[in-house]
C-alpha cells in the first residue's frame, strides 16, 4: 500500500498523476503584442521584490504549446494531454537591477497546463483561446508572409479579455529575440491553508531553462483591446499605446525553479 | 503595491484571485451507486492511515452542484463561475478506528472547483460530465417518482471513465442519509516543490463541515461501469457486484480543515 | 442495402440519424425578460409577412432544457444527449393580426438541438450559455422564492453576447402564461442550394404544439444588456426599457409543422 | 424590410448569416488511416447509386483544417470562426464505374462547418477532436520527421468513437496524392418535412472543387481503433487490417455542387 506519483492524484501504478516530474518540454507558436499603459496600473501588479519599468511596458502573449515529459512518454504522446493553448500579460520589471518580467493574469485550456503552471507560481485560469495557425497550401488562412495577419483571442466564463493581433512585416535577423520572449518570468508560489493557518506555500520562484530556442521570428503591426470581467483585473492593465507585434517559434526545457522570499 | 488574494492571482484589489476564502457553502444533486470492487484493489489507493474496508466497499457519485463563498457573492451571482458538475469515487475505509472514506480520484468541469478541491485535497481533473436532471412538468426527462431513471457518465481527454444509472424504487425515510454522503473524506494535501526538495505541502486533511443537510433520497437499482484510459487507474476499481443507488439532494458549509500528517 | 433515418447520417440501422422523428417531448426552465428596443430595429428584422409591434416589443429567453423523441428512447435516456441550453430573442409582432412572435437570433449548446431547429426554421448557432438553477436545500445558490436572483448569459465565439437576470417578487396566479411564453413563433425555413440554384426550400413555418404546460411562474425585476459581435446583429435590438421578468417551468410537445410562404 | 443572408439567421444586414455563399477555400493538415473492413458492412453504409468496393477498402481521415470564404473576410479573420478539426470515414466506392468514396460518418468541432457540411450533405455530428500538431523546433512535439508519431481521436457524447496513429516512414513523391484525399465524396442532402411531407430536399450532390492541391506527403505505419456508442454504427465499419497510413497538407476551393437523383 504505497502511493505513487509527483503530483495528485496519488494512485497504486503512479499513473493517475496528473503532472508529471520535470524535466518538461514545451515548444509553440507565439502571437505577441508590445504594449504600454498606465505606469501606476503596471506597478500596482508587482510583487514588493520587482521595481515597474518606468514606461508602463508589456507583452500581451498568445501560444499554441506542445509540451511534453521527459520521464512520460503520454503526455506528447496523446495530443489533448500535451497540447494547449494559453494567453497571459507580462509586465516588465526590474529585479535587483536586472530585467525581469511578471505575469500577472493568465489563462489556458487544459488542465495538465493549469495545474503544472500553479506548481510553477503561474496563476492559471481555464479560459477559451483562439490563434490563427498559418496554412502551408492554399487560401483556407494566412501563410507566414509580409501581410498576414495572425489573431488571438481569449474569454472567460463568456466574457471576453482580450483580443490581438499582428499583421506581418519583415522577418528578423536570425538569433533576434523578442524582449517578451527573454524576460525571465517571476512568479508568487502561493498555497493558503485550509486549516487558518498563514499560507502553507507562499515565495518567488522562476524556472530553470535549458535549450532555449526562438526561430522564424518576424515583426509587424498590432492591435491589442482588453474587455471587462466582474472576475478580472486585467482591464487595468489596457494598452495606451501598442509598440508592435511580433511571431515566432519557441521552445524550451524546464528542468527546476530557482526559489527567493515573496 | 501590496498584493490582494487569498488564492493565485493576486492583484491590486483582489478581485483577480481564483479561489475566495473559507466559508464556502454547497448545495448539490446527486446520484449516487454503491458497489463493491476488488478488496485489494480498494486497499490499494488508500494511505497508510487508513484501513480498508472488509468488502471492497465503495460508492461512485454523481453531483450537480451549485456553490456560494461567504464573503464573494459573485460566486453565486454568476451560475458560469460558482456552478459545475463532478464525479468521484469514495472508497469506504476506516482511520482509527473510525468510518471514512477516501476520494482517490475525482473530475470536475470548472476551474474555481478545481482549484478549491486541490485546496481540500481533493485530487481534482477537469473532465465532461453529465447527468439527468429532473423536470417538473411535461415529459421532456424524468420526475422525481418511482421508476425514473436518473444517468450520469464522465469522460476525460475524450475517453468515456464511467457511467452509471439510478432507476427510483422508493422515497427513504425522512433523515436518512446514504452512507457515501456522511462518511468523512481524508484527502492527502500535496504540493510538489519544482525547485527539487521535498513537497512543499504533505499531510492528510479533511473538511471541517457545517450545516449539513441531505433530503428528498430516493433509493433504487443500480448500474454502473467504467472504462479504460492510458491516464487513470479507475477501471482497477471496476464493480463486481452492485449494491444499490441513490438519488437526493446534499448541503453543507466547509469553515475550514482538520490536518494530520501524511 | 438500404439506409435509414429520418435525418442525417443515414445508416443501415437507422441508429446514427441525428434527429429522430417528431413528436418530439419538452420541459424547460425558463428565464425570461421582456423589454422594448428600437420601433425600427425590430421591424427590420420580420419576414415580410408579419406586422410590427408598435411598441419595440421582445422577450429575451434563456432556457435549460429536457428533450426526449417519442420514438427513440435514446434521448431522454443520455443527459449530453437530451439536454441542453438555449438563449433567444423573441420579437413580438402579428401575422393576419393574430399576435406572434418572431425569434431571428438563437443560440444552443447542443448539436440534436441545432439540428431539430434548423429542421423547424429556428435559426440556431452554437454557443456557450449559463443559467443559475434553483437549489432546494442549503446556501448554495438561491431557491425560488421572494428575492432570489437568476442570471443567464450567451456567449458565442468568445464573445458576450447577452447578460440578463431576473430577481423574483410574487409568484403569478395559477394559469398565467407570461406573453413571451404563449405567442406562435413563425421561423423562416431556408436551405441554401450549393448547386447554383434558388434556395432548396424557403418558406415560413410554425410549429404544431400539444400538450402545453407553463407552471410555478414568478415575475421580478430585470436586468438585460447586449454585447457587440461582429458576426451577430442582435446589439440593434438592445434594450431601451425592462418591462420585467420571469421565471416559469414549461411543456409541450412539438408533432409537426403548419407552413405557409415565405 | 427585407432580409438579407444565404444562410440562416436573416438578418437587415445579413452579417448574421451563419454560412456564406461559396466559393470556400480550405487548407488542411491530414493524418489518414487507409484500413479494410467487413465487406458487407461497408457495403451497407452506400446509397443505392453507388457500387461497393470488392475488399472493403476505406480512409479513416482526421483533418485541421482552416477555412475563408472568397465573400466574407470575416471566416479567416477570425480563428474561432474559420478553424475547427474534423474526423470521418470515407468508404471506397464506385459511381458508373468511376471511383468515388462515401463519407457516412462524420464529425466536427464547430458549427460553421457542420452547417456548411449539411449543405453539401456532409451528415456532420459535432465531436471533440484531438490531432497531434507538428513543431518545428525543441522536444514538445514530433516534427513532420522519419519515425514521428501522429495521433487523432474522435469522442462524441463523451464516448471514443475512434482512436488512430501514424509514424511517418517516408516522404512521398512530388505529386503524390493519396487516394483516400482524390476521390469524389458522393454525399446524401436530405431535408426532412416538420409538416410530415416527403422529404424537403433528398438528392445527391458531388462538390465541385479547384485549386486542388496536396503536399508534403509521408507515408507510415498505422494504428487504427473505433469503439462503441449508442448513438453510432461506426464500430460495424471497424477495421480487420490496416493498409497504412499517410500524413499531408491538402487544399482546395468549393465553387458549387453537382447534383443527380438520390
Amino acid at each position: 500500500m504505497s502511493l505513487q506519483g509527483w503530483s495528485l492524484p496519488l494512485s497504486p501504478g503512479g499513473a493517475a498523476s496528473l503532472v508529471p516530474p520535470p524535466p518538461w518540454h514545451f515548444s509553440g507558436d507565439v502571437i505577441g503584442i508590445d504594449f504600454q499603459g498606465d505606469v501606476g496600473a503596471m506597478a500596482s501588479v508587482l510583487p514588493r521584490s520587482m521595481q515597474p519599468s518606468e514606461d508602463g511596458s508589456a507583452t500581451f502573449v498568445f501560444i499554441d504549446w506542445s509540451s511534453a515529459s521527459e520521464t512520460d512518454p503520454r503526455t506528447a504522446a496523446d495530443p489533448a494531454r500535451g497540447q494547449y493553448k494559453e494567453a497571459y500579460v507580462a509586465v516588465h520589471a526590474t529585479v535587483d537591477g536586472a530585467r525581469a518580467a511578471r505575469v500577472p493574469y493568465i489563462w489556458v485550456d487544459n488542465d495538465l497546463s493549469f495545474a503544472r503552471g500553479h506548481i510553477q507560481g503561474f496563476p492559471k485560469k481555464i479560459g477559451t483561446i483562439a490563434m490563427t495557425r498559418p496554412v502551408t497550401v492554399g487560401r483556407g488562412g494566412p501563410k507566414v508572409e509580409h501581410g498576414a495577419t495572425f489573431v488571438g483571442h481569449v474569454a472567460s466564463l463568456g466574457r471576453r479579455l482580450a483580443h490581438g493581433s499582428v499583421t506581418l512585416q519583415a522577418q528578423a535577423a536570425a538569433g533576434f529575440v523578442p524582449k517578451g520572449m527573454r524576460l525571465p518570468i517571476w512568479h508568487t508560489r502561493l498555497v493558503p491553508d485550509l486549516a487558518g493557518g498563514p499560507p502553507l506555500v507562499h515565495d518567488l520562484a522562476r524556472n530553470v531553462l535549458t535549450d532555449f530556442a526562438c526561430v522564424d521570428v518576424w515583426d509587424g503591426d498590432a492591435t491589442l483591446e482588453f474587455g471587462e470581467s466582474d472576475f478580472e483585473e486585467l482591464a487595468a492593465l489596457a494598452p495606451r499605446e501598442i509598440i508592435g507585434g511580433f511571431r515566432c517559434s519557441i521552445a524550451f526545457t524546464i528542468t527546476g525553479a530557482e526559489v527567493r522570499p515573496a
